[in-house]
């Protein structure tokens, strides 16, 4: 294919994309078909020769689009949203284009330059304290992850380094696993199973606080559970919060941990992947407060701040901290500016060594919004979720599970698990709508998140009486 | 922006990027500017309301632009090709799009499957053991990674926890992290810095193998090591290979490696993140024997087999281990299917939760291009190296400093190690090609690789040309 063809071909892929996300609430949201259903559907191996192009993009109906979740339809509903605009289309397509691999200065200097002033605007979005922005000569700044596991995974390391090194000046004997093995950390028992999993992979212990009647960590259970630790010998090292989260979308007090942490030397770090998005509207930004205690943040502007995915943008108060995590400069990787100060090689910031051009589809994105057009689709979207809500609390056989904060309902039938389970099945099974569930002090629950970007008023209607019919069937049943 | 809008400025953006790729040999191929360029060219905080499009594509000539490394310039020979091809880049427009998240089965099928089918694909191109495929019924199969040090990381760490099951067979009473500290992991000295940062990561020692004059690891050299730290009551798991290694394109013997891995429970890891793209042409092949030794297998055709990245693939012989590294299974994240066994949830194959629909690229371009397309491309940039060879070799100032087997050919000015710095910093700063050094027994070493895929023989005269020009000029200085 030369540039010819390419314009040709990539013109006829911009109608096809048009297309495809104009429509894409005709098509069922979930699809219907058995694991393993694509191998039967095309050749067991690659073609010796080139194949026609009208070929290929025949096969992405017959054998690609039925086993689509769609997760751009209007009727989607589960998980978290994964963001998608325009703009953000079209920067990616200049990213993949420029195609370099920005894992130092030198390998593009724009590339690491505008994801650090990126970093900054968007950190300035969600009035970050100021030792969050790298400006021209802060300690601090923000990087681009690929994803919020990522970003929690690099905090632990660098808390973890840095545990290292202070009880290694005060017990200089200590072997690095020696002290591996005493050290904890903290999160909820709410928290994403990323954060577990970071810790598994850092070799460290980490316990569950508690969390309160609003799913949400209070200073007293953890400062409970450090002195326990603390008694037992072992070494408090890292606490990792979450503002919004996956289950109910709770917020960690991090007011009353943010003091505990700093006093005990922790590494705070919080996790808003969902939320954080929210926080560049004024009223919603009370829920950061206690941000200044953090020694770093993260978000996915790839859930709710429509950059398509991947997008997740950390912040660290201090950046020798995670780049001390594990620099290292072989001699092809090194290069002239790099003692400079003011270059940033992010690859010492991540766990891959290849990066994209991702902060071009921020840059994209910021400016054809503008601050109040995305602020207009935050609010938008919290407003479609109180809709639900309404909705749901308008119907006695129903009930709300926590507290409706911003673009998550979390709603059950008054009743078992099993007959919860069963109106879940019931849903899944229609294609008409698509959400998962979550547990909640035990109990079954459903979680209804706005996704899409298109998600209007009518879907949200059409998606209560859909659930509300689908109710009915079931208590009709004998056995429901 | 809506459709109507995005149908416009897509066809528009397909014309640009045909029109920069097009073209991309006529801009300096490395960036005239001093570190923090970018700052002052933009505002210090996003606008408030949405800016025009007009302005945005505007700023990318007067900001961006000026700001690139352009790896897909012809004359652009540094670091390791990125690949980029016309096909690979619709698909991704495709994969954007579609917009799904596919960290499990169900959160799209055809992205969980395509993927499976896809890596079957490939490996049979790659003439890998049937042990690696995963057909209907293997014990094995492949994964995308986003990067070679994300594929390295995940088979330290599923190493490191069959490690620590096995030790704790016959020793219950140790704990793991006591196990921890007396693993031993073992790498080439040549190898790519992930490794060690992987080990780092893993809280697990590591020891760099010296290597012969070819700077390959041999059998010997690695049982010397092992007895050793057996004898000193470590105990070994984990060695990574590399084929192609990042200095000099050297290749492990890992057909002597593999029985000593094999013997001792020793997890073998090959990472031929570069070479690998070679491995589908049958000549080249016989570089990969010994791959039936190998627990798993990583190479990255994001480098070199003309898929934008990113896209690393990767291969296990035994699923169960990469998965059982760290399975979690959170009720937000179960799905029906997922115990039924032909269901892969690549969420446990990976670092990351969330993962694009990369898969998509692979299918394109194998379909566009055909076995017989691809391995016409490695075999151009072969022989493209190959030529530069020779014109180094005709010229006796030079030296050639490692074997030229695939595309990168290390070489010198015979003379001090300053001498040669001095001809890269006249390279570099000539803007007209680019290239990066590295370090050969103690030599400071000039490293061109054939990296775009435009890159055509006549490049190859012109950068020769240049370098011989910037030579004769060094030459003549008083104090070269
Ligand atoms: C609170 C929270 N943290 C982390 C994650 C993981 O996100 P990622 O896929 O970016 O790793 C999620 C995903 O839903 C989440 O809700
Ligand atoms: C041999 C080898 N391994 C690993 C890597 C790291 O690649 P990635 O950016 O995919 O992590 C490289 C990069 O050049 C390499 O040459």
């Amino acid at each position: 294919m030369d540039a010819e063809e390419f314009r040709r071909r990539g013109k006829e892929m911009i109608d096809y994309v048009a297309e495809y996300l104009e429509n894409v609430e005709q098509r069922p949201v979930y699809p219907d078909l058995e694991p393993g259903y694509l191998r039967s559907l095309i050749p067991s191996e690659a073609p010796l020769e080139p194949e026609s192009y009208e070929d290929i993009m025949k096969d992405m109906e017959r054998v690609i689009m039925p086993g689509i979740t769609h997760w751009h339809s209007p009727y989607f509903f589960a998980y978290f949203p994964a963001a998608s605009s325009y703009p953000a289309m079209l920067a990616d397509m200049l990213s993949t284009a420029i195609g370099c691999i920005g894992f130092s200065w030198a390998a593009s200097p724009a590339c690491t330059e505008l994801e650090t002033v990126m970093l900054d605007w968007l950190g300035k979005m969600l009035q970050l304290p100021e030792s969050f922005i790298a400006g021209t000569d802060g300690q601090g700044g923000g990087v681009i992850q690929g994803t919020a596991s990522e970003a929690t995974l690099m905090s632990l390391l660098a808390a973890r380094c840095k545990a290292v090194r202070r009880v290694q000046t005060y017990t200089s004997d200590k072997s690095e696993v020696e002290i591996f093995s005493q050290l904890v950390a903290y999160t909820s028992e709410q928290a994403h199973s990323s954060v577990e999993r970071a810790a598994l992979i850092g070799g460290v212990m980490i316990r569950k606080v508690p969390t309160d009647s609003n799913y949400a960590v209070r200073g007293d259970s953890l400062k409970k559970m450090v002195e326990e630790d603390k008694a037992a010998g072992l070494i408090p090292f890292y606490v990792c919060a979450t503002l919004g989260t996956t289950p109910s979308c709770a917020f960690d007090q991090i007011t009353e941990l943010g003091p505990i942490c700093n006093g005990e030397n922790m590494w705070m770090h919080i996790d808003a992947a969902y939320a954080g998005s929210a926080f560049i509207c004024p009223e919603f930004r009370p829920l950061l407060n206690g941000i200044e205690f953090a020694d770093s943040f993260n978000f996915n502007p790839h859930k709710w701040l429509l950059v398509n995915f991947d997008c997740s943008a950390m912040w660290v108060k201090k950046r020798t901290d995670i780049i001390g995590a594990f620099k290292m400069d072989p001699l092809y990787l090194k290069h002239e500016n790099q003692e400079s100060g003011l270059v940033t090689d992010y690859r010492h910031w991540q766990i891959p060594l290849g990066r994209r051009f991702r902060s071009l589809k921020l840059w994209f994105v910021f400016r054809m919004y503008g601050l109040q057009g995305l602020q207009a689709h935050i609010r938008k979207q919290v407003a479609l979720a109180k809709e639900f809500e309404s909705l749901v609390r308008a119907d006695k056989r129903f009930e709300i599970c926590a507290e409706v904060v911003l673009g998550l309902v979390c709603f059950r039938l008054k009743g078992s698990n099993e007959l919860n389970q069963n109106l879940l099945k019931k849903i899944t099974n229609s294609r008409e709508i698509h959400l998962v569930p979550c547990q909640l002090s035990g109990r079954f629950v459903l979680r209804f998140v706005i996704c899409a970007r298109t998600t209007e008023s009518r879907h949200i209607q059409q998606a209560w009486q859909h659930i509300t019919q689908l109710t009915f069937e079931l208590l009709q049943e004998p056995n429901h």
